[in-house]
């Protein structure tokens, strides 16, 4: 299998025709992908019921002459005037009551039947017309879904039946959500208080799960009607932005074919490994850590490869966040995605457009339309890619940590940490930061994916599992991590693991909770810390490492001290401590680790790295990054992250020269 | 009279029952006191007039078998769901005419009607069916009121009808707020705008004192309500919680039986007096002069004995606030506030919560329920008051200084300092804390307060007044300032004084008003400053001292200069200065002192405090304060405000070693 | 003719008559006019229909018996309660339909009917009035326009009638504003959707045009009512707030008699040369730069002189905001303006007002009403001013600068720079700096101004012109430039310029558009930086000199480089080129350059400027501006603009010295 080369490619957003020209250029440029069409149900259906179904097909057919294969997109996401104006109960509804204004695009709730109805028909429409197409290798439904909570009325009503359903009676939810509390018990249904004035995290997480539910519902919905129409050949997605506030990626995943996903990332110095800068947006990574923690995610959704149906051309964002990459950048993001399980790299877009709210969202021709810099590194990719077979490709994982969707949003409703951060994020975060400065690999599980393979079979595949921040969990998945230990696995939890229920409750016990025994440790008090605290240990530190945000009070039972924070009042707890418990080991991490103390404990918990195999002696700005095919051959990925030329030594005892920001791939 | 330990219980939060085990630990700790039931009105009346009462009587009966006393809450801040759907109409307005959503607590216009009708009915029911209980020493009626202004109809009618009752016509409210000015004259009362659009002072002072009435007559009627059924020994108070926007704490207090209220403050190094640091909140001071600053407004109040009815158990705050106190502080403050006036300290709360909006806000036990470090301290405490006997004790006073809400309330409106800070308590709090810096002790009195003792009293009780800020205050007030100088007092004139008149009018007259000729100086311009402005000086100096803010550009006619700035433009003006004026004398302060240029404006004007008494050479982080009780008796109260031991030498030339975050109480 | 000095004058808001005493002492200082009656709507007409014209009439006589001059304002910027009451339909909506709220003034949507017709008769009674006494000079209708945009259902709904009538039918408005994109394709007008939630930079365009068109036309309306009680030798002006949102200053001041504004800028150290200050506010300038820009732009507007109707007397802008001029300053602030055109100083305003909005908003006398510093500093002028003859006076100018109000919208919904400034003012501004950093003098032309010269006549009356940030302009417009250097002129063309066209669309063409061959150079990529660049440069550079904000990726193909980036990455494009073009020059500058380099390349492109004729050697602190008088014989301004003496040696070999924020005005 060839990794699959493209561009979103949207003909119709130009006045003259050009699609042979651009075609041509794709062609040059070694292109295999495109996708088409998802943008327009107002070309589609320019008014009430009149279909307008062939203007594609030029772009069908000149791609398929060229082997260009295709993923058509149903164009639900932008609603056309016609239908805004006739139905605006279909608006999306903020907290406050106020329906999202129209002028941009996905302002509506996709759960309102009126909105269902239309959407039913164009995608009936434009699916039935090219279905039989031999371009077309899959579907695209709908596009980033999930970006909005829903507060509509119907939207809210099926809420309250949702809980009926679930709690049975409102006395068992005034006791499930504490109700008493503020004076909050509800005698009847009826009397449930709308979200916008909520102040309880319970009520908070079961709003947060049934939106993300609306979203998968609706996409589920989309897949079984193109479905009704798709080849047996053909693959139904939708593309994933992860960052949105009502998606569950793996419910997502697993109602479709294929997890697809729009990675966007910031470039120039933000991937100088050197360097450490702040995200520029909160749907953009920062950092080498963060792009390849990206697509980790991805593979995550569903364990295994993933296209990339979105990702920088050049810059993204907004008129005054014009970003383009470094001669050298894109083919370097590209083959980290590619390392790390993505099957198809498509660059949103091909043109870049004169008009619109994307003017400077720049694609990869410029607006002069001609091929420039840009076009050139593209190429450049497409002729690596054409020689490059990753068939059944799956990336190497030293680490394995641990995801959770419903910990992430009870985490947003009730932050442990201060400041502008997302806090989930950060605590995750720091650990894969962790993975990769400590030059390991990551996988990235969901708990439930966890609870799925059981105890046995987790410490049989990783021998190393991270739990950071698991505030929500039930009693058995916390046993489960106990016993993941006891089965000789090396279990590392990190703040907040244990400390809250299925409702995300703080539990009535000592914390962590079914972790402390086996840790040797508990702790009854925590708190924030405004400046990074230094630290000393026993284990070997990287320079400058620092316990940061928050400190558990750890009183060790029983565990052994690693870690130990310099500091006049909290240095009477320990930082880090671990203890062997069965066949394995609980380490307990009492704070969020700076990127050195976190590369400092992970390179303690994984003295071999499967890429310590290729080039024991690497390091940072060098990233080695690793997986193999079906036929069970390595592939490497060298990568160099900074602006200066830098050479490595391989196991082999060969070196092997990287030009700055660059790449090289060494197939086993 | 032993001062009162508890805290704040909410049995029937927790699903299972421990009100034996809660109340054997808190006698075990000490406790005297607890508060209940003023959070649970769904509780009390789970339908419309359906009552159930019973619940509480275990935990009195309980509390009463181990010599614990019970103050009373009633239920009023908590709107039951049912009463919310069934009136939308109570959910207080903000000024935009929304309203405040339901969802958690004190969302209602308690000035409405229906809101009234079912408050009266379930305080009845809950006070009758208690009254006669012998736990019962008190009630709390409501909880810290005034959090909200009423932007409801009815609520604005009301203040139209009220300025028509107090103007009479419209041409003399014409003329009284200037309304030529941007065309605003009336023609008739209904003409009047809304608060959301209005831009003028004087209309906006008005309402912020119609709003803090609202709060008064609303806590006066629960008041009276109360009584009809209160045993004559048991007090009515409410918890004032002092920052709130619409409470006036003089008035509120005139109508209660005694002062109660809710001194929150920052923890850790917040209370380390060698370290500076921004408040948290708005509602939590900084530093130890705050938390002093917060036990002299409760003794304002009523001038006497106060009730600490919520303060930190350990974090208060959201989930992202964590900072417990440090071993120690939890003594600390008790002290402090004791030493200022308490006579009870009840902590919010005895349990963490495992639900709801504050289940950050830490408890006396911690989440687990098992008693630990926290509990420990306050065990000590417990330990410690049980022998400390404070009948009729004053908090002894080296300065008062005069405070004035509305002066307060109409510099929010038009601060005149820039930044975020509330100005008025910036500069309040700027010689607050030079009285505490400079090792003395502060009365604050409200405006009124020294008017009813008058200039000549005042001149005996007080050898120093300082009246920071007092931009509305009429004619009379201006005088008896001037007065009370001309009686022998040493009167301290801070920016803003004798600018405004009552109804914060500039006033068109030589600034200060009424004081220029008794101060010896005038000015007619000023300026903010950005950055602070080194000064010198003729009097003694700390290191370091500077104007900040603000300059009045003070032009002396006969005062004598103390403190110049050194600045190539404002260094024409002095910066304090002083005259003798009659029996006493007055001192002009031109800026807002920072901390050591105010501690040295303080410690010129008391040349010897009641402290140094007891430690003549004591300096910070130790403070020593004072007071006597009804026998006459001194009690000394030496606090360690750093995390290092010091040793303190008395004026009897013993040494006294406090450990960090010590306290030592000495019976005089 | 004199220069005429004032102030605006409220004797109405002042309960006692204070009418003589005022104008005495105005007469003492030398004033020669007063702006009156243009805020009291609710004075005038009291009550609907009944008017009560008689009160003015003691100012009017009182003035012109003392040889005052008065310009009589008409009163619609602030409506009386009763108009507010009985329709308030008249409120302007914002964007999200909400009413501006009542309580200020300008809250009205001055294009509804219900509005205008009480307009109407009010401007008819006050103008009929007091058109023909003697005293009255000149109106001024209405007061700084432009302040809202109006979301109002009638002024929407007139604006799809416009759009109509511009782009016939929906087919051509979905052509050339590509609503194909996110299917926003209009079936129907009716389907237009609302300001608020657009997205699309070519639909604000079209809205920010029809809402300057609506304030043009509301001030036509006044000026043709005025007009037609107007005595012939009396004006008709505004009073301009150039910051204003909703304002065409070109086209307003083409519909009056002379241009009028309101120049208000950061006094004390903002006016110190050697400093480089923050704006305080968005509609106030920082730094000597700044100063002459407003009065450059005040002459723009009809490329004359101009009158001053307000300008800072002491403080302005809010209770916070207090910062008096330094001594010294109001008079050079005056002779900057009048250097520059200016031949009216109208203060704002006579008194401090005790109460209202502006209570902190300085007169000329304090609150006090006894005059102070400040008039003594006004009366000094007034003295000066008594001699100085500036009839027919022109201002000098070394350069030209394009200003386009077009761009400066269109950048304004899509800014290319980060952060908070108004991406068109600072790009634009970093040349107005540049030349004055230079020792140039600037005139600003619109556009329009440009066009009707022609390229040939603009390069026979200018040798530098310079266009920043022109991003909307037509193929005529940017053909124009080029023609310009081909007609000997040296352009100087900024970033932006030549990007869009005239619906505000990136041009599907080589950047710069219709000047890449002329210039010698392309660009096809651009970013933004975060950090100043350093640059190297082959002309005379000053120290420190920087590329700020946003780079072109410039690729010269026939260009020579005058400066280059330092920098690893974006050394690979020229900073600044040049090229030969025609009879003249195109030098192109990739970058918003800081003021060091922007005064390096003045300084190259100016290498003699007209003031160098006076005193070749100066440099900042110290600026001479200079003009003609109607005779020819010139006039020059030495202004000090420190804190310390300074010395100026002449062309004659004379020295000047000139004390802190000294004037001298020489007379050639």
């Amino acid at each position: 299998m060839t990794v699959l080369l493209g561009a979103a490619y949207y003909a119709e957003y130009h006045p003259h025709d050009r699609i042979e020209t651009d075609l041509d250029l794709m062609q040059q440029a070694g292109f295999t992908v495109i996708r088409v069409g998802e943008s327009v149900w107002s070309t589609w259906e320019p008014r009430d019921g009149e279909f307008d179904l062939e203007w594609l097909l030029p772009v069908l057919d000149g791609a398929h002459r060229r082997g260009i294969a295709v993923v058509l997109g149903t164009p639900t996401y932008a609603v056309p005037p016609w239908l805004q104006q006739a139905y605006p109960e279909i608006a999306a509804r903020s907290a406050d009551g106020r329906a999202v204004p129209w002028g941009g695009r996905q302002e509506v709730d996709y759960s309102h039947p009126a909105f269902r109805f239309h959407a039913e028909r164009v995608i009936r429409a434009v699916v039935g017309r090219y279905a039989e197409h031999p371009a077309v290798i899959g579907y695209q439904v709908d596009n980033e879904p999930g970006l909005l909570l829903f507060h509509n009325h119907g939207a809210f009503t099926r809420f309250v039946r949702r809980l009926k359903q679930q709690y049975g009676d409102v006395e068992t939810l005034n006791r499930e959500w504490g109700l008493t509390y503020w004076s909050h018990r509800l005698a009847d249904w009826s009397e449930l208080w709308r979200p916008e004035g909520n102040t309880l995290p319970q009520y908070d997480l079961a709003w947060r799960r049934y939106q993300a539910d609306l979203t998968t519902e609706f996409i589920a919905w989309q897949a079984d009607l193109v479905r009704e129409y798709a080849m047996p050949e053909q693959f139904v997605t939708t593309c994933i932005s992860y960052p949105r506030p009502a998606a569950d990626d793996r419910a997502l995943a697993a109602v479709l074919d294929v997890t697809a996903g729009n990675p966007y990332y910031a470039m120039q110095d933000h991937l100088d490994a050197t360097q450490d800068r702040a995200a520029l947006t909160a749907w953009t990574t920062s950092g080498v850590a963060g792009l390849f923690r990206q697509a980790d995610r991805l593979w995550s959704s569903r364990q295994e490869q993933f296209l990339v149906t979105e990702t920088n051309a050049q810059s993204i964002d907004g008129s005054s966040e014009n970003r383009p990459p470094w001669p050298g950048q894109l083919r370097q993001a590209a083959f980290a995605l590619i390392s790390r399980g993505a099957r198809m790299i498509e660059y949103w877009h091909w043109h870049s457009l004169p008009y619109g709210t994307e003017t400077y969202w720049g694609g990869v021709l410029p607006h002069s339309l001609r091929p420039g810099r840009v076009y050139e590194e593209i190429a450049g990719i497409g002729a690596t890619l054409k020689d490059l077979d990753l068939e059944g490709f799956e990336p190497d994982a030293d680490v394995a940590l641990l995801w959770s969707n419903d910990s992430h949003w009870a985490l947003q409703f009730f932050p442990p940490l201060s400041g502008q951060d997302d806090s989930y994020e950060r605590i995750f975060d720091s650990y894969h930061r962790g993975v990769v400065d400590a030059g390991a690999q990551a996988r990235i599980l969901h708990l439930a994916q966890a609870r799925s393979a059981g105890a046995r079979e987790l410490a049989r595949r990783y021998p190393v599992v991270i739990a950071p921040a698991l505030y929500v969990a039930t009693d058995a998945e916390l046993e489960l991590l106990r016993d993941y230990a006891a089965a000789g696995g090396h279990l590392v939890i990190g703040i907040r693991t244990g400390y809250g229920d299925h409702e995300a409750r703080a539990r009535v016990a000592v914390a962590p909770a079914f972790l402390h025994e086996a840790a040797g440790v508990r702790y009854e008090e925590f708190t924030n810390v405004d400046e990074p605290v230094p630290v000393t240990a026993s284990i070997p530190l990287r320079e400058n490492a620092h316990a940061t945000a928050w400190i558990d009070g750890l009183i060790p039972e029983g565990a052994e001290t690693l870690v130990s924070y310099a500091h006049p009042e909290l240095g009477r707890f320990p930082a880090v401590v671990t203890r062997e418990h069965g066949a394995g080991r609980v380490t307990t991490v009492g704070t969020v680790p700076d990127p050195a103390l976190a590369a400092s404990v992970v390179g303690w918990a994984v003295p071999a790295t499967v890429a310590d195999q290729f080039a024991p002696e690497r390091s940072l700005p060098v990233t080695v990054t690793s997986g193999r095919r079906g036929d069970g051959s390595r592939v490497w990925f060298l990568l160099n992250w900074s602006g200066s030329e830098v050479t490595v030594k391989t196991a082999d005892g060969e070196s092997i020269t990287l030009e700055k920001w660059g790449v090289r791939v060494i197939e086993g």
